[in-house]
């Protein structure tokens, strides 16, 4: 989402010669995402190189270096364009902490198998040697995810469910924590039982922990 | 654990040679597990070369790949032989799952900024483009380390914390995953703080399971 307005948006100079070079420059670095995409699941991400991408955009090395700093901005901007991952979210709203938390991870078992589920694990382990895709990953896909998802959070809150003050970052990082662990590792099933489990694990801590801590009922710790 | 003994125990065909042979053998595996550990420890996994680690022991590049077929398999080799993560732990026993769990993580926030941590998620992210070595992770690392630490759940289960169905994989994948998640991605503080509060919504979540499944207590879904 963030990505794909960015890309477009950057223009010419001067302002009468600007529509015209900026349809210009948005074309071109579109065509260089998408070669950058196909090259991705192509060869995988680890063995793309700038090279292979700027010849199959049909442009020259420099003129990606002049828009991407690094082979891992161009591998996120890439999967980002080519998946608009943010842009399909949508925040469920089912009246329960489960429901909604269940809500989210079945659209992540609708993406599986899919190149983006095939490419996030790939992504993940170059930003291992890269730290300013590290960063780029949580500030540009995971942080925006989050903020869009806090609703249910509130919602939750609202009910009586979960305490305001619940630590929603930690919940996220156990939820997506726990997938990634066996996308990244291939152990364990990743499947509709296993997101109920989890979900239910998570879900239970969180209204349990508002219980618990509620100073009307007896402290059970 | 394992592979150390593994390693050592690999001897020459004639018994009555045998001693001496694989006495030369340990030694030598010996020279090339210290000297992958160097490499990667100084470059990376991911620069690491089969060729670099040869030079270091001075062993030929054959000689490698006669004992490891992969780059993969002898990087986790060396990091096992290294740090011996599983000869070192011990399984808490406090009397309650939150603070065995929380003991767990102690332990945890005691490697924080070691040499292994920061391996960690390179030799993860090698595993990226290496299937072989993820399951090699699995197997030899997670799995062993997860049945060793079985006991903290059956304790759990004998005093009545939670069910004896209790799914432990789940846990361990959102209590681990957790804590990767942020190391993998750089987000979100690793500390006291976050352990404890990570530790506190999963053992509420599994001991909240149970006392739902209860049939003797209301059911409050």
């Amino acid at each position: 989402m963030v990505s794909r307005e960015r890309n477009v948006a950057v223009g010419g100079r001067a302002r009468d010669r600007g529509n015209l070079r900026s349809g210009r420059t948005a074309r071109s670095k579109d065509l260089i995402l998408q070669a950058a995409l196909a090259t991705m699941t192509e060869v995988g991400v680890r063995k793309m190189t700038i090279e292979a991408v700027a010849a199959t955009a049909g442009v020259a090395k420099t003129t990606i270096y002049r828009w991407w700093r690094s082979k891992g901005l161009l591998v996120l901007d890439a999967f980002d364009h080519g998946f608009a991952v943010l842009e399909s979210a949508k925040s469920p709203d089912t009246g329960s902490l489960k429901g909604d938390l269940s809500e989210l991870m079945r659209q992540v078992i609708e993406s599986r198998g899919s190149v983006a589920e095939r490419l996030g694990p790939q992504i993940i382990a170059e930003a291992q040697s890269d730290q300013e895709l590290a960063a780029a990953i949580y500030s540009r896909i995971i942080a925006p995810y989050r903020i869009l998802h806090q609703s249910i959070f509130e919602a939750a809150a609202a009910r009586g469910e979960i305490s305001r003050s619940f630590d929603t970052e930690l919940l996220f990082d156990a939820l997506y924590g726990a997938y990634f662990h066996r996308l990244l590792l291939h152990h364990g099933k990743i499947d509709t039982a296993f997101f109920e489990s989890l979900v239910d694990l998570l879900a239970t801590g969180a209204t349990g922990l508002h219980v618990v801590s509620e100073p009307r009922r007896t402290n059970r710790r």
